[in-house]
């Protein structure tokens, strides 16, 4: 854990740090990414998890937008670019080791790209899974190739 | 993406899978391992984001108490087996593309090894970061050498 981090382990309620000092302290992973949780802001579903360069980082905080990057098109990725369904960011949060985010979205519509309102539609148990979500709208109607989100 | 999960973006609600046929298809990471959210069941809040080989999912599934893979320490990781604090789980999400957890949980007091309740007590914006909430309980009450969790 960076010392960063560390003495804000102790620090009081208040504590207040510069977007800088924060973002050089952050843990990026090999590939120069965290892994970013995304929240509806009312209900507290979870809607899906996704990833952040420093870049897609600051554009987010910047704009109120959420941008991610998309790890399998390697490039910057705003939500809702193809499908229309955006996610306004309403607040952001690290956590403790500085190496995950918490946002709290305003999803428009289904944020997966199935048409599903949340990602998380597989239920588990140690019996098996099943699906136990519809999508809202046809993935068809939501991208004209099918292959972005 | 896997051809199982593939095939289940238009799998109608109900449509089942056994856990090993679900489990060999999740999209493990280089380590082995899959990024897991814990939410608290009752409130929806997000108290962490940890990390889980498929040994540690399966002993999840099995016992109900949560067990993750601690990347520092290189071992599994029984939630509270320092602390006390225990996860004990209430359901289990797999996302769209198979590579994140989504663990629903009732926590034992703090789930942060800082004493606070949720990990993501850093609150951000493009000016600044800010320490937002406080402990719970004294970390030093929760682990006899300060360094597990």
């Amino acid at each position: 854990m960076s010392e960063l981090f560390k003495s804000l382990e102790s620090a009081p309620c208040g504590e207040s740090l510069t977007a800088d000092e924060l973002l050089d302290a952050v843990r990026w992973n090999a590939d120069g990414l965290i892994p970013a949780i995304a929240q509806q802001h009312d209900s507290g579903e979870v809607l899906m998890l996704a990833w952040m360069s420093r870049q897609a980082l600051e554009e987010t905080l910047a704009n109120g937008r959420v941008c991610y990057y998309s790890r399998s098109r390697a490039k910057l990725w705003r939500k809702g670019e193809s499908s229309g369904q955006v996610q306004s960011l309403v607040g952001a949060r690290l956590d403790c080791d500085g190496d995950t985010l918490l946002l709290s979205v305003d999803q428009s519509g289904p944020a997966c790209h199935t048409g599903r309102r949340s990602c998380f539609y597989i239920a588990l148990d140690k019996q098996g899974g099943e699906v136990d979500a519809a999508p809202l709208v046809d993935p068809a109607t939501l991208y004209g190739d099918g292959n972005t989100r």
